[in-house]
């Protein structure tokens, strides 16, 4: 036994010093709006970025983009845009620049209850995990998603502050297609303040989807324009294609002046070029080209920059994450997204299947990429598993936990003459304890972060408590969350005027979606 | 389902493009001289470091160090230290300046068949989790450590490339303490070429020590004295006191031209301020005072400046890692340390008590606050459990896959022309796939890292595989590194005569530890 490992006997029989508090992930005013102070970690030279970015123009401008959408062609060829066979547009570099450069460089996302979150240079959000058409939890084990799961992840999105906006975590398999943007929007405006997430499948879908977030906040359809109250992602169909739903999305959102997420989901060695520097080549082409659509369709949309490229398993094409190429891959993507000036959304991801060390560990890692790599908000943070086929309850949970952590790193240090403690130390006898020092005293009771669920008792405690493993406190934690929630109050007219509209909606065959 | 969750269907039925291959860890070249390309992280302003500083120098001064070893005391006088009652040094802060200046900025520290490591500004290296009195495993459970676990553990350290030096993992209670340091230093040289740790409790164990090595490695006394061939660790008593074997350490180590690395553990709270900063001006006053004293007894000496800083649990006492505070403290330790341009190790660990996600996460948290901190060398980055209470078999192998993912961030982003992709984009059309593009074709092999546990099956495949959880797969990866375990082999004249000397060390009656 060394002396770093020698102090468990200092701590016998001391009193306690502080009581049991849950605080349970609430720091709203904090977690809303936490900056990256951290330096941002960059891969490619100066010289090396502009190559990148200039092949990327020139992927644009001599190979093309096919655009699967006859408005979208439209809108691209109007803007000066070249049409040619088979759907594709050229977008000569300079335009592309030129309309690139119409993006907006920071934002401020609207929710209920006056929450603003803003979304710019050196902001740090963390967003669930999404898309998932699986759930599980320890328990009930692997299932097709539901209603009642949509909900229930609606829910604890809305209790941890660490989570500024939704996400889709569940595709609710239950409720038909048509009628599942009405139902899940509705379910998130009445579950959560936060900002709703919208489908990008359809104008139809669009519309009733942007008009269940305006009866819900009490907004004009004007109001509603001039502000942003939804968002939505939209994947490019890699290499080089944008089909007719996500080009139909980023018209619809841009015209409702709502941000697109433009996020191309470049897999090195599948969808892309198996190097780093291809991938990012590819993906920075179509971002810039789905960008482009949003400012032909109108000028001054906002757009963030979303980059998710990470590479394949060779031995099965099948995508991971937190492996060394993601991070690096991350990593570029910012730069790439910093010279172009835009915010931008990066991902972390975990190919494990089942909530344990191997999926918790390749998060953290792809969340680590992403916080060096400046993204301003990280999808995906919380619950994946399986590439995204599945979110677990008890996921969720341990990966806020982590979240949680890297936002308080950002904290900044105490440098007073009184924190640097020459006081402190001189009260202390040498070989004595600061247990009760005076400045301890003063500050015990909050100068640490208070965790979520990480349990620090002794072994002895530990194991006569039963030997509970992380995936259990997680899941006391989400069960316990759950049982606890109160939703938010929507006044009565807006509620009732709510429900006759969805009511209405599904009567009239509700929106199918678009192919 | 939204596109970023929606290529499991891409992958099925593809034919397997690589061969199952076993790296284990394998590529010393790279892993023995990893440089960390990342940037570091301040938390203090170059006044503020300036201020903390100037305030440790003044402890240092004005409240001085409690130093229980008499020669100790002695050295410091001489070489300008003021003695007082109660075995006080008060160091004037232009001494420490000046001593603290006549440590090397870098240094080699070589092992057994050429192995050479280098430590220097931009170094980075991970050490295994060290100084353990229990072991455990998920067969057998936790018990005390034992002279078995022991040499499995150094075999496990010599195997995996990522460790490039020995640390004592465990304490092998079945020896008895006048024994154990023949014992571990035999059983270090007769397993492994890695650069051996030495325990400093008194003279008589360390010179035992040295001569064991410098037999293995075929030295004269002379050859051994000029360069590094192990090193050891000194805890500091913080608050401001070096007791009797540590002070001995400095001295012994200093002599000899073997590095200490000097760590005061300044627990925020316990003994340390609970103030970040506070801990830091106590940590660094300490560290440059053991500093100061190796350099007092051999100018030159080789040293590293540690630092181990976390907090406690306010509520127990009891040491926590990987919080926020631990990682804080970590950066501002780094800009110190490089403040008085010395080498430096740092640390990560955990207070979790089983191989589970808390364990492994706050690991990682702990290990990313030092590599961003700049450390060159990180201990206890493998197999921690319970604040080094406990060192797992299996936590092992899943921290040596995260150390080993942040080594490999370290490698370039190639952005030749060729990298950048625009050919292998030509080549594949809109919507179609890399998987046999010639890029593809002529990198796929050795494009990716390759891990050493994580399982990329889908969750069929998983599922029917029984379901394997990475602490099984964990498991399985150590079993099989020692079943396969082939040890260096040293000359039989070497092998002979360290038989000899320990044999007649023991019959001596080996050397007691002094207290």
């Amino acid at each position: 036994m060394t002396a770093e490992t020698a102090t468990s006997g200092r701590r016998r029989g001391r009193r306690r010093l502080a009581q049991e508090t849950d605080k349970s992930g609430a720091d709203a005013a904090f977690y809303h709006a936490v900056r990256n102070t951290l330096p941002r970690a960059e891969v490619l030279s100066a010289d090396e970025l502009e190559s990148l970015h200039r092949t990327s123009l020139r992927v644009l401008e001599e190979l093309g983009i096919r655009v699967l959408n006859d408005e979208a062609r439209e809108l691209l060829a109007k803007a000066g845009c070249e049409l040619r066979d088979d759907m594709m547009v050229h977008f000569p570099s300079d335009l592309v620049t030129e309309l690139v450069a119409k993006a907006p460089r920071s934002m401020v996302w609207h929710g209920g209850e006056g929450l603003a979150i803003e979304i710019g240079p050196d902001t740090l959000h963390f967003g669930p995990g999404a898309g998932c058409p699986n759930v599980t939890d320890v328990e009930r084990g692997r299932r097709a998603g539901s209603l009642k799961e949509y909900v229930d992840f609606t829910q604890l999105q809305q209790h941890f502050d660490i989570i500024p906006f939704l996400g889709p975590s569940i595709e609710p398999q239950d409720i038909p297609v048509h009628e599942r943007h009405l139902i899940t929007a509705k379910v998130q405006v009445e579950n959560s303040v936060k900002v709703p997430w919208v489908f990008a499948r359809g104008t139809g879908q669009v519309l009733d989807s942007f008009e269940i977030i305006r009866i819900a906040r009490g907004l004009s359809e004007d109001e509603f324009k001039q502000k942003i109250w939804c968002y939505t992602v939209i994947n490019t169909n890699s290499p080089r294609q944008i089909d007719i739903p996500m080009a139909q999305g980023i018209i619809d959102f841009a015209r409702w002046g709502q941000p697109t997420v433009i996020t191309p989901f470049c897999l090195s060695g599948a969808m892309a070029p198996i190097t780093e520097a291809g991938s990012l080549t590819l993906s920075h082409a179509e971002a810039m080209a789905g960008i482009a659509l949003a400012q032909a369709t109108n000028p001054g949309a906002p757009v963030l920059y979303g980059a998710f490229s990470s590479n394949v398993n060779m031995k099965s094409g099948a995508p991971v994450f937190g492996t060394p190429e993601h991070i690096r891959t991350n990593l570029g993507a910012g730069q790439l997204a910093r010279h172009i000036g835009i915010p931008w959304r990066s991902a972390t991801g975990t190919a494990g299947n089942a909530p344990d060390v191997q999926s918790a560990a390749e998060t953290q890692l792809g969340l680590w990429g992403a916080v060096l790599a400046g993204a301003n908000v990280i999808f995906h943070s919380a619950g994946w598993l399986e590439g995204g086929l599945t979110i677990s309850y008890e996921k969720f949970i341990m990966d806020l936990e982590v979240c949680q952590t890297i936002a308080q790193v950002m904290k900044p240090v105490e440098a007073t003459p009184e924190a640097l403690g020459f006081d402190a130390i001189a009260e202390v006898q040498p070989g004595g304890h600061f247990f009760d020092a005076r400045q301890t005293m003063a500050r015990y009771s909050n100068q640490f972060y208070e965790p979520l669920i990480r349990d620090w008792s002794n072994f002895g405690q530990w194991e006569e408590a039963g030997g509970v493993q992380t995936v259990e406190q997680a899941q006391a934690m989400w069960k316990k969350t759950l049982a606890e929630f109160t939703p938010p109050q929507l006044p009565p007219d807006r509620s009732e005027a709510l429900a006759a509209f969805v009511e209405r909606r599904i009567r009239e065959g509700g929106a199918p979606p678009i192919d």
